[in-house]
């Protein structure tokens, strides 16, 4: 399968976990879960959940790997319509499948997206070129759907996961969703808006924490539930810490240079409110040069993975050219 | 021991208990770390992780039991030390320390309260007698806090649980604060203060998620911690429903008929703002007579727990007769 119809393909079997995995249209209370659904459904790239996919493929055989999650799927299920909360493990594989981890990781990015654009935050009105949550509902529920989602996220792993595992995601995912590490760089992120100066040293501190901790997440979330060992876990951070810095240098190199209908929300924001941006710091021609060295350090790391990660290699080589 | 030096001996472990496993004064960011420490530091009843600590307690005998959390303590010392992410198991019991538990249930009651209270929700300004976080700090600050509170409760349940007992308590408490329980229940109470009329039922539906689901999800974990059995877990659900009933109801009685000083916060606020109160609903001697009832439904579920759960009911006896 080429890159397209791969990227695709787990783009589809997203949207297809988002909507089976998380509480139905209607589930009481219904604004509640209409406002979860509306923000997680505002499309996006769905970066996150694709690396999660993407790097579990890399651990596993295609055709041994489809039998042995179809096999689980058959245990998870019979498990968990018996009533009973014993998680079976599959003896034969540490195999898991990875879409509830993948969609966990999409609730915890839209969480941290829609506590973001609140008025007292950023006060966005525009997020993927539709009204933000507290615009289209309120803030009042906005404010309470996005500590759903981010609750949902530990809600799925605990559901879907065996002990073994499933502990390991939860640790991953709320020590980078945690207080030294996204909410660590969305404070200080916040804290940066209002100093006069904020050096290199401190706007890398926001990047690595408000961006990259996720994304090395899903890296190694994937990697988790396709049963990586010590040293291929590593290297997956390893990736995911440059593949962070070079997305969110690129990210403030277009607030700077594009327009608002390309971004789907609104550009040049973060330069006006007086945000303090990698452009701002080093120039747009040094951005440039840095987003391009941490996206070659990603490849350099991805290379040493099975097969050299071609489908993530190559994710980070359009990351890197993308204009929104 | 009798009970006040029991309540008292649980409470002083509990103070410890968030001192050390909340990270420290001063960790980057400083600002974010303060503020969750401000909030956690309010005082307060700790019922939440007395309960836990109590219904732990009634299902191992004391001797054995301390010994076991020694080695255990000291295999998860060791394997912390390591680097290392193995949870150790013990392999003669399935007892667990339940401290890290008790502090996981503080975070996630205090995240609660501090959203509760910001301006596009209850508005608060006073919390346990003092400025809430939001006036302490900013709002932006304070979102952020309660953010992080609840996900340092699953940061701590993954890091200090072996993953059998780590993911059943993942579960527990991430379904009990989900977006069908405790942020359920706070959705439809803020939906039902904009309604004329609420009814018996939409307000039981709030008290049940909104207050019950964390006391019930508190002592379940305890019985996690403590190797409950399922029929034992069962009844400890049983107890948590009617104890969490009998106490809303009760919070709603003090809010109709005490002064704020001695509430330590506003009282008389529920009604004022047109929110919907069991008084309200019911007047105030039925609230009375439903709140006798269901602490007596409480107590007579806790006298099938090992020794009639002498504590936690005295501790139920005493929430029903409180004055704050």
């Amino acid at each position: 399968m080429d890159f397209t119809a791969q990227l695709q393909a787990y783009r589809e079997r997203i949207e297809r976990g988002l909507d089976e995995l998380v509480p139905a249209v209607g589930t009481r209370p219904a604004r509640l879960h209409a406002a979860m659904r509306y923000s997680l459904q505002a499309g996006g790239k769905r970066l996150r959940p694709v690396l999660v996919l993407a790097a579990a493929d890399l651990f596993a055989p295609a055709g041994e790997k489809a039998s042995q999650i179809r096999n689980l799927k058959s245990q998870i299920t019979q498990s968990t319509g018996s009533g009973s909360k014993s998680k079976i493990e599959n003896p034969k594989s540490k195999i898991q499948d990875a879409l509830p981890a993948a969609v966990a990781l999409e609730c915890l990015h839209t969480y941290s997206l829609i506590h973001d654009d609140l008025p007292c935050m950023d006060n966005d009105d525009l997020r993927r070129g539709r009204p933000t949550a507290h615009k289209q509902f309120d803030e009042a529920t906005a404010l309470l759907a996005g500590d759903a989602l981010l609750t949902l996220a530990f809600q799925l792993i605990a559901r879907h996961y065996p002990a073994d595992a499933g502990l390991a995601l939860t640790r991953e995912l709320a020590d980078a969703a945690g207080s030294e590490r996204l909410i660590g760089g969305q404070m200080e992120d916040l804290l940066a808006e209002k100093k006069a100066d904020t050096t290199a040293g401190e706007l890398e501190f926001i990047h690595l924490n408000k961006t990259a901790a996720m994304l090395t997440a899903a890296l190694v979330a994937g990697g988790l539930c396709g049963g990586a060992n010590e040293k291929q876990l590593a290297t997956l951070r390893e990736a995911g810490r440059h593949l962070g810095l070079a997305f969110q240098i690129v990210d403030d190199i277009l607030d700077a240079t594009a327009d608002t209908k390309t971004l789907g929300k609104t550009a040049g924001k973060d330069a006006k409110s007086g945000k303090t941006t990698y452009v701002k710091v080093h120039g747009l021609d040094a951005s440039r040069r840095h987003a391009r060295e941490q996206s070659d350090a990603a490849k350099s790391a991805l290379a040493r993975l099975p097969d050299g990660a071609p489908f993530i290699t190559t994710l980070v080589e359009n990351m890197a050219k993308r204009s929104s």
